[in-house]
């Protein structure tokens, strides 16, 4: 019975962990190859959000009306996934983070609630972001009705059309969604005189929204990002503190294995980063994010500056990128369809902290399915990922006979993601493979971008 | 902070509450109008349910195996709605149950998992049910799941084709789910002739699940009920009896007003029974089942015997009603459109025990747009009528300057529903009030069954 772990109101985290001071990453650069200063992020984020942004600080604390939003839904439990075990047959012991509990159905607003707050303690009035499936458009709609902001989202058109429920849901909460690209900006309507019916891309629903936020000589208008960048990696190390906390509570010093899915690092971040703390420390972990084999940016992608969007007009990050031209395979996993990473979760590639693995989408599918056949939840085609990769694992430990601890992230439901089941279950989903190709044209054009030193 | 309740396992309920033994119903009678006894239900439920369905005994025990797969998911959250309360500005301290947590998003797995059970302790293979709006086809496909039985759904085909991926739920849990009027069993092949592209009906879809599973000769098949029976209450009411223990917790002896959504009344009644225990001896709390004015069948309905289905296939129940031809309007909320409602709750009703009340549904949506924007859940549609009730008394409240204790349920998430938001935000909804033709015609329609003694 012992299988669902709480905890007290005394013992919830009261700090972020903030993995840059551990392991400091090459610093950014502005678009034209300059060095980027917090002066020139200025007329795109609040100043309390660039100084968290660059801070080298190992905790930082979470403002008591941040802990208060949060643990309206949080902790999230941690649970023992006793169904799965037994019928794999494994001596393992999985263990989950279930991040679907929140309001907006993801671990989302983990990071949504502290931007829109930092931006209110900033006078910043409305907000506008990107989205592409719609889970972070969801909630910064949800933390913008907690604190009477008002939200603008972006949404790539294709998902806008496939997914019309998420604008009900951003609507529900009061936060406008517009299909991108849209008549709104200058961008959008450069887009759409050369195409009138174009799916659109995240990096044209970016620039919209830097646009959008830029261009409102108030300055009361901001824009916001749910990933990638090293404030939003901080925001999520909530999960990983409180599993922690969570493990200790029932004797478990430290897990065997850390899964979680990686997209723009955010999710993988959030579970992942407090134990890589440990393992810095010499903890004895294997810690492993997911991709898709489809989009295997950590695992096949070249590490260098890049373009958080396709139209080049973000700073220049230094990360693993398939290129900002590259377009993903239809996978159904939004999520996991992002051609750079985290700069910090690229850092702990390069330093061999982690090991990731890239699983196809059909595996995934399979390994989502036996969950909600055994666990009962059904979970996003991003947290399939996850569960793809502790089922290799278990199996792993059941043919070495060993009692390992494995952790797992469910970084979301899958209430909206129905229709990616259905396809997998009338067997019309297939596997993508990335031709070698592809990896040579983001290596030649990533050439005439600035190198990374050393 | 102290806004959410949880339960230690040591004081988890290990009894469920059955409110026959301290408020006898009206025996039912078998179709044709004698006397109903368990020999004439066993080919359609198992011997061990049917006790409990007649049982008198006030606490029955629940299996300790039942318990381990409830408590995978419960007890659900006791939250107070903060936020809610301050926007409303009153002196009323409102908590709500959760019920959305369970992995099929609504209180339905509370009877399905038991159901279940039973029916594997009985030796049944496969069970059979209908579902209208599709939660309680969920519930039981993941029941089913969990436990290794077959599981067939008749869904009725208007709401299978509007909402197709309660189907792809139900299936992702190994269910089966046809449309009804179906060809498989002959009341559908009957319906069919009649009109190839019949929309359905629940009465149409109960018929052909009970066929389905008595004309299975073996005895192996078994039909469910996800509400309106006895047994059924008995299950759900670990929803009130977890309610008065986190109560307790915080140091409150009784609330002042409890709330719940009554469709069939398995909602209310999991909410509302352990509490008019305590109102039976003595305490003073006003209890309220909500209903749409389309569907009032405790506001307006008539006390007869009636069928459960359409077709008149069901033993004849002691019930409100609003005869079994009746067709309610289309509103959203699919769980409260039912012409019947469960005999126990019934003489709640008779007894003057609870104080129904029927509201519209656009106050009802428009009580849901503020939850989400200040309790941030978007909640099912049957569950905005409790909220919308709940918005009434904490205005009440603050009318009279009285710091009343509101207890509400949740039934579940609206996250298959937000075509019903959409439309609202849209402004294309309008209520529906019942004329008094419908309720004559259902006068003259009873008048020809057997009448209740006394």
């Amino acid at each position: 019975m012992s299988v669902k772990i709480f905890l007290d109101e005394s013992e919830i985290p009261r700090q972020w962990y903030n993995l840059a001071a551990d392991l400091p990453t090459q610093p950014p650069l502005a678009a034209d190859g300059s060095p980027l200063t917090p002066e020139k992020l200025s007329p795109v984020f609040p100043m309390n959000l660039i100084e968290q942004e660059v801070s080298a600080q190992r905790w930082i604390d979470i403002p008591e009306e941040i802990i208060e939003m949060l643990y309206r839904f949080r902790p999230s439990p941690l649970k023992r996934a006793v169904y799965l075990e037994k019928a794999l047959g494994t001596p393992a012991k999985i263990f989950y983070k279930d991040e679907s509990v929140s309001p907006a159905g993801s671990h989302k607003p983990n990071s949504a609630i502290p931007q829109v707050w930092y931006n209110r303690q900033f006078g910043t009035k409305t907000l506008t972001t990107e989205t592409g499936a719609g889970q972070w458009g969801c909630a910064l709609s949800f933390a913008c009705s907690l604190m009477g902001l008002t939200c603008k989202v972006f949404m790539v058109r294709i998902s806008f059309d496939q997914k019309p429920f998420r604008k009900v849901m951003m609507e529900t909460w009061g936060g406008k969604c517009v299909a991108s690209p849209s008549n709104e900006t200058e961008a959008g309507r450069r887009y759409l005189a050369m195409d009138p019916n174009m799916p659109g891309s995240l990096g044209i629903a970016i620039s919209e929204a830097v646009e959008a936020a830029v261009s409102d000589k108030s300055g009361s208008t901001k824009y916001t990002l749910g990933s990638v960048l090293n404030h939003v990696m901080l925001h999520q190390t909530i999960i990983g503190l409180e599993a922690k906390k969570q493990l200790a509570k029932i004797g478990i010093k430290k897990p065997d294995v850390v899964i979680a899915s990686a997209g723009g690092g955010s999710n993988f971040a959030g579970l992942a980063f407090p134990f890589i703390q440990d393992k810095i420390n010499g903890a004895d972990i294997d810690i492993i994010p997911v991709e898709p084999t489809s989009c295997p940016t950590l695992t096949r992608g070249l590490f260098r500056y890049d373009f958080g969007d396709t139209a080049g007009l973000t700073p220049l990050l230094p990360m693993h990128t398939l290129g900002h031209n590259f377009m993903p395979a239809p996978i159904h996993a939004g999520g996991l369809r992002y051609h750079g990473m985290s700069p910090l979760v690229s850092e702990t590639v390069n330093k061999g902290l982690v090991s990731p693995v890239a699983l196809p989408q059909t595996e995934c599918y399979k390994a989502a399915l036996q969950w909600a056949r055994t666990e009962g939840f059904i979970v996003a085609p991003e947290s399939s990922h996850a569960i793809a990769a502790a089922v290799r694992e278990a199996n792993k430990a059941k043919e070495e006979g060993k009692e390992k601890v494995i952790v797992l992230n469910i970084s979301g439901h899958g209430h909206m993601d129905l229709a990616g089941y259905s396809k997998f279950l009338n067997g019309e989903l297939t596997d993508y493979a990335l031709p070698q190709e592809e990896i040579d044209k983001a290596e030649r054009e990533l050439d005439g971008l600035p190198k990374i030193k050393g």
